[in-house]
């Protein structure tokens, strides 16, 4: 059986909201990064959770894949379809439900992004802070774990989703955690459910925790002779437990791309990108404190931004690091991965990967969120080489063996989706076992999302 | 069978560290609260993981329950053995196996106390915050998904476990998480067994989040008119993101209790009890704006207790409330339970459950953890009547529904055990079920800690 045999009734359902156009088919089997096309079956549009749950009802009956779409950024392959199926997009159930002003928290729903979610916050005074770069879905961003430049002061997904609403692999809807901040109330079904990449359930809405705007911010940067000076004034910050904002590092040729495409006018060196939030005084004093650790590392040319559009100027340039990097090399495209360490090993984790790249000719500047241990490189290869494509996928499975060497993970923010599921094993061991056993519990029949994150 | 069938095997592995001696059954079978006793088959004093593993695979075999113990301390009989088995002290395991300054993690065994671990890293400048008042084990810390008076700042037990070392219904060990801040890399097992009560498997190691001691502190309490004025200068220090590191509550009734059990000279009205952490500048900005933001709900008489002793003194105060208000009436038991709800229902909730329990003439102080939400009510009964246990438990009960009605949750730090099981299903609907499920996937032959958490 397949989408044919259940297409009659998604039309009931959907009407003209589920199509098996080629052209949307196509839109959502894609990837932003190096896989090959895995499209799915058919693509629908629900509007709401009874949809969504009358979906997987029809598709759990015909053994039918289901694979939850947001925006399409994810970087592993989360959101293709391997085995077809009806890809979820989530385009139409996208609004803000509530926003509690007292309780500092939202109820969204999953398809909304998270600049349109800060948008609608501008007036309260409150933000949501998580920020991978990419103006995800916040459902995406949940399904990913994800993170980003802000992770190390406001914490990941994990720390910033409160309770969900979820359809399960046999259309029931549950409702996870509550709208307390805490509770002892059993298994942790939203700390399952944020970081599953949609194979344990389809996220139909989400209770966030959001920040009070802060009342003073203002950002920097500054560059060092080399990655360890830089690396080790992170590694000491975070030691001395100076609340950044943002602590972001970009490598001497990340550097070169930003001045060549954006006119950045940098000194071609490594670099931090710093921000930091709090009252007036409070950011004085942690700019004070950064700056003196800064300045033991051989830390100079600080460059402050205060204002609101120099700080947006100086993000947009870090955000946009991936695509000026791959558009610098015309014909290029990338292996994007990630890796995370410990603090204490980060300095040590960046020299042997630059070191790796530079024996191997590899190109594949560095750059990430060494607040919380974790990089990033853009692999970047000729397509139109019989060889290329392999040597950066090798060299990327190296930096997975030196996270693992080290203490880290695989990833730190990216996720398995389909590249990193050959590491499981070797991250997970027997616990990877105890993640397939909790799948085949929750999704017997395995239409959700298969072939991401368990075997 | 039972722990018969298996207790020469159980002699052979641990010698006389199992015994079936009713002293020692005994000590393992009761509460803290108000459960009458319920005695394991034997008491099992493992001194490694090894042995950990061989006891659980001899109890999978032979279908006996296993039961983590750690320091007794537990308040809804988490640890009671309804279905008789093993239980599994681990106050053998009690050692730091290593601390890194460098990442402020340490790797420690489950029996070590919070307090014998901030003895043993008090040298290091680092401190582990989670304090839930009584001296429990970190094992049954994580267990419960402990919080306390400082997880306002320094969150709770899911905050501060990174990664952990797990053995299986099986006798499988399996490590998850890692020594990195953070990870994509599939689901959060850690998260999962946080919290789950010793009902998924058995924790034999944890790595626990550290912060720098802060370079101040100071503490202060203060007197409010009424439950209103105090709990809504909580709710609107909260939302002013001013980052306390503690701020309790306390009732008239608490208050009295204080004064006649330790001569604490306090006006017997509400009180806030407050600490702030930081630099000497924050510390100093932080207490400013709390008492703007008190003095607006007309708190007064602020008592500051900026030395060390003082605020010993005064913290241990509020951590022996509860054996204080038990020994202020002789002869008296209470039944202890706390809910959590979210901030701005906070005035609301305290008040509904004062004036109710004034119209059932129940005596109930009312203390807690109200800058996540969460409070306590200490009621109390007189064992040998025939119809106040019944009354107290119908006044919790209502504890219960106000906290499901006003969007909470059944408990915020106590756990579930046997006194909240039948609440589960009210709060998490099919949500129970997935529970259920995951229960069955990990654990079934349902050894590990049977009659809690789930049906």
């Amino acid at each position: 059986m397949g989408v044919e045999a259940i297409w009659p009734e998604l039309v009931a359902l959907l009407g003209d909201r589920v199509t098996r156009a080629e052209a949307e088919r196509g839109a959502h089997g894609g990837s932003e990064s190096y896989f090959e096309p895995m499209l799915p079956d058919a693509v629908a549009y629900p509007a709401t959770t009874e949809e969504v749950s009358a979906l997987v009802k029809l598709c759990a009956g015909a053994g039918v894949p289901v694979i939850g779409w947001g925006a399409g950024t994810s970087l592993e392959g989360q959101a293709q379809a391997p085995s077809g199926g009806v890809t979820v997009d989530f385009r139409h159930m996208n609004r803000v439900l509530s926003i509690s002003q007292g309780d500092l928290t939202a109820r969204v729903q999953p398809g909304i992004t998270r600049e349109e979610l800060n948008e609608e916050l501008r007036a309260t005074g409150l933000f949501f802070p998580v920020d991978p770069g990419a103006n995800a879905s916040v459902g995406g961003m949940a399904g990913t774990r994800a993170s980003g430049t802000t992770a190390v002061r406001y914490g990941t997904m994990r720390d910033n989703v409160m309770a969900l609403e979820v359809v399960l692999a046999d259309g029931r809807v549950i409702r996870t955690g509550s709208q307390a901040r805490k509770s002892a109330a059993g298994y942790d079904l939203t700390g399952l459910f944020v970081g599953s990449e949609g194979t344990l359930g389809l996220i139909t809405e989400l209770t966030l925790r959001l920040h009070g705007q802060p009342e003073a911010v203002t950002a920097a940067v500054c560059g060092f002779d080399t990655i360890r000076d830089a690396v080790q004034a992170v590694t000491e910050t975070i030691q001395m437990g100076i609340p950044m904002a943002r602590i972001e590092f970009v490598d001497h040729a990340t550097v070169e791309v930003f001045n060549a495409q954006s006119g950045a006018g940098m000194a071609e060196m490594p670099h931090l990108m710093v921000e930091f939030h709090g009252s007036p005084s409070a950011v004085e004093e942690q700019a004070r404190s950064f700056g003196e650790i800064a300045a033991d590392h051989g830390g100079h040319g600080f460059v402050w931004a205060a204002d609101a559009q120099e700080r947006r100027a100086l993000w947009t340039l870090r955000h946009n690091a991936y695509w000026a990097i791959v558009a610098a090399r015309p014909g290029t495209r990338a292996v994007v991965t990630d890796i995370c360490v410990p603090i204490s090993r980060l300095a040590e984790a960046v020299e042997a990967t630059q070191a790796d790249l530079e024996a191997k000719g590899i190109r594949g500047p560095i750059l990430g969120h060494v607040g919380d241990g974790n990089f990033h490189v853009i692999l970047q290869f000729d397509p139109s080489s019989p060889t290329e494509l392999e040597e950066v996928k090798a060299a990327s499975h190296r930096m997975v063996d030196l996270a693992l060497r080290l203490g880290g993970t695989v990833t730190g923010e990216h996720g398995i989706g389909i590249g990193k599921l050959g590491f499981m094993d070797r991250e997970h061991g027997d616990g990877w076992a105890v993640m397939a056993a909790i799948k085949q519990a929750m999704d017997p029949g395995r239409i959700l999302n298969p072939g991401k994150i368990v075997p």
